[in-house]
């Protein structure tokens, strides 16, 4: 495996049980040796489930799958491999996927359609359902309260270390748990570096409500980080309420008694999305794009996912570079509204750029200081309107390449 | 300067005269050194003139200026710098093109809305007029109907080479010459890699047909190459035609007459796109995708496109993977309509994939050969339409990452 990452978190979190969910991993020898690589959630009766998947045309044997399981609105089981995505592999794929829901749905005692799969790893390869099946009685068995720090580990591929995050919420006065472990490296690369995400709440929440909750902070969260802006054919982010909390009902998103759950949720996915930015191929340096004044929030974040996508201003802040002129660029070639006479831009916190043109006597010492550390901050207004958004990116180094022009061998 | 590219062509090519059209070249000291950086082409009177810019929002004052300049459809000359793209400069940029165009207007006689400018280089930086202006005078004086290879080498910037290609074409019967010249490396970098091109003819063609011969053309040669997906603040493409060739007169794009014209006008363009894209920044490979089964000739380019902007399809070729599964992915994030259960990929014109899956009994040693050449064609069909393009890009390597992580130091 490569060295963790510069810019990893010094440790996974202390992550606290939640009333309803056991899991456990298992090393089944699908394509690494010496590592696990499967993970099983057993989830009791009564639980609600949200997702939100890929949009690629291309999408996976596993996401069709889940996005169908959804409309029944419960989950028994969550089975996740990594190694092989079972992607673009055909009937054999469909039918992998199957075998695998119809062995956890009958250890659980539920039906196929409230088993929930994830695969990530190589593309058009034999999918790996025997291997899998074979395992289950064993991870049903061993499956414990606390092994999240093991499920985090099964699910990664060319990771550098495991994502966890762990949150409290209040609902109508009463505390709930919201725990997630999440996968992912070059965001996105379609071979191994898929983004999962798995989020355990033991909030009482109906499916209805849990999918709006989860569309809005993935916006604002998977949805606002780019490594390389290549789209996997099998990201998948699941979020589960086992109602083992003793909360007031909820029955509206809007319900004001969501609302610390609502930014509690957000935080956690922000966390594991930002873990995920910190973990891209060959990333040497964190970067935070704030764009304002654009003509929505979508707007906005477009903008911002220009800038973060932009293999120029990618390569500039891996050589340390104040070259503003390429975010110039970058949100010119966003599609989205900007005003160029009134376009302002900082980095580090410093003004370079207004009304169309360099500040007055710009001096680039500050600026070029800030290009030297490991998290940079760049933030736009495009001068149009109110729309705001934050996204997170990582630098394009030489490190990317070498990992990706080698990739298979 | 850089090396020339491996994948340069032989020679710049021989190209005769254009009527009409005279050409010099200087070094003014702009940015560089010990080399030519200011162009002046001086037609004569009752020419037309065409024009396709670049769609950025920050789009620079010479682009703003030629935008305005083409209604009136005429042009007595084009004004070209490179070093200093005069690109985010406020009012003094829209001065700077101001004081330029009215030099030349006075030097040749005409209106200065008659004079086409465009300038490459780095954004930001204050505008060169006053080098311009003082050197026109030498210019117009010394110019003459052979100096392409100097126009050509001035309008460079991190170019290896320079690019130019000639053609003869038959409007009823009579033969007319079309010849441009390009520069364009990181396609589409918004420091110095922007790209132009400039094509002269002795045709006699009204400026609104001239135009939508243009803007078809430029669909299928600069609209259909990428580098890096990055795209400039001042790409511009001019299309100036003499009349000098004494052709029956021809009144509509659609005039049967034309269809030579515009056969060659597009290779012409495919020719300068091709050695654009030959340039790219640290290509090493030559990439041609061609994409059928679309919902339209506008779908099966953007696909092209996704898969030529695809860093993890680049970084593959680079590594001379026959890594296929990143061809699905790209194809899947395009945005357009794809039938994954159709999808058909070939290498090296070896079917590698179809019906969803790779081919039975696939070998990969004919694909790993091919990826192991300097030219790599990648066909695939995304059985929905009849709809098919041809995109042309160059690989991704670390030494487009040196070149520009370190660019401006």
């Amino acid at each position: 495996m490569a060295e963790r990452s510069p810019l990893a978190p010094d440790r996974f979190p202390d992550m606290p049980e939640v009333a309803g969910v056991r899991l456990a991993a298992a090393a089944c020898g699908i394509r690494y040796k010496g590592r696990s690589d499967v993970m099983l959630a057993v989830i009791e009766p009564g639980a609600t489930v949200a997702g939100v998947f890929t949009r690629s045309a291309m999408a996976s044997a596993p996401v069709d799958w889940c996005r169908a399981g959804l409309k029944g609105g419960k989950a028994r089981a969550i089975v996740v491999n990594s190694g092989n995505s079972n992607a673009f592999t055909g009937r054999k794929g469909v039918e992998s996927v199957r075998l695998t829901a119809q062995a956890a749905a009958k250890l659980v005692g539920c039906k196929p359609s409230e088993v929930f799969i994830a695969s990530t790893g190589v593309i058009g390869e034999p999918p790996p359902a025997h291997k899998i099946v074979h395992a289950l009685p064993m991870l049903h068995q061993q499956a414990t309260s606390a092994a999240w720090l093991p499920a985090a580990e099964a699910i990664m591929t060319t990771d550098t270390f495991p994502k966890g995050a762990s949150r409290i919420a209040q609902i109508a006065g009463k505390q709930v748990i919201i725990n997630g472990f999440a996968k992912g490296s070059g965001m996105i690369a379609p071979d191994m570096a898929t983004m999962l995400a798995f989020v355990f709440t033991d909030a009482a929440i109906p499916a209805r409500v849990l999918q709006a909750l989860l569309a809005e902070a993935n916006a604002r969260s998977f949805n606002s980080i780019t490594v390389d802006g290549d789209c996997s054919t099998s990201d998948t982010a699941l979020l589960v309420a086992t109602g083992h909390a003793a909360h007031k009902k909820v029955s509206r998103s809007g319900d004001s008694h969501l609302r610390d759950f609502r930014a509690q949720l957000e935080d956690l996915l922000q966390d594991l999305a930002k873990q995920i930015v910190r973990d891209g191929e060959g990333a040497q340096k964190f970067v935070t794009i704030d764009v304002a004044g654009a003509a929505s929030e979508v707007a906005a974040r477009r903008i911002g996912l220009a800038i973060g996508n932009s293999p120029l201003v990618k390569t500039a802040i891996a050589g340390e570079d104040a070259n503003w002129g390429r975010i110039v660029m970058a949100v010119g070639k966003s599609g989205e509204k900007a005003n160029r006479d009134k376009l302002k831009i900082k980095i580090g916190g410093v003004l370079v750029a207004k009304n169309g043109g360099v500040v007055p006597g710009y001096h680039e010492a500050p600026v070029a200081a800030h290009m030297k550390t490991r998290d940079i901050a760049i933030e736009v207004d495009v001068g149009v309107g109110k729309g705001r958004a934050r996204v997170w990116t990582c630098d394009l180094t030489h490190e990317y390449i070498s990992i990706n022009a080698d990739y298979r061998s």
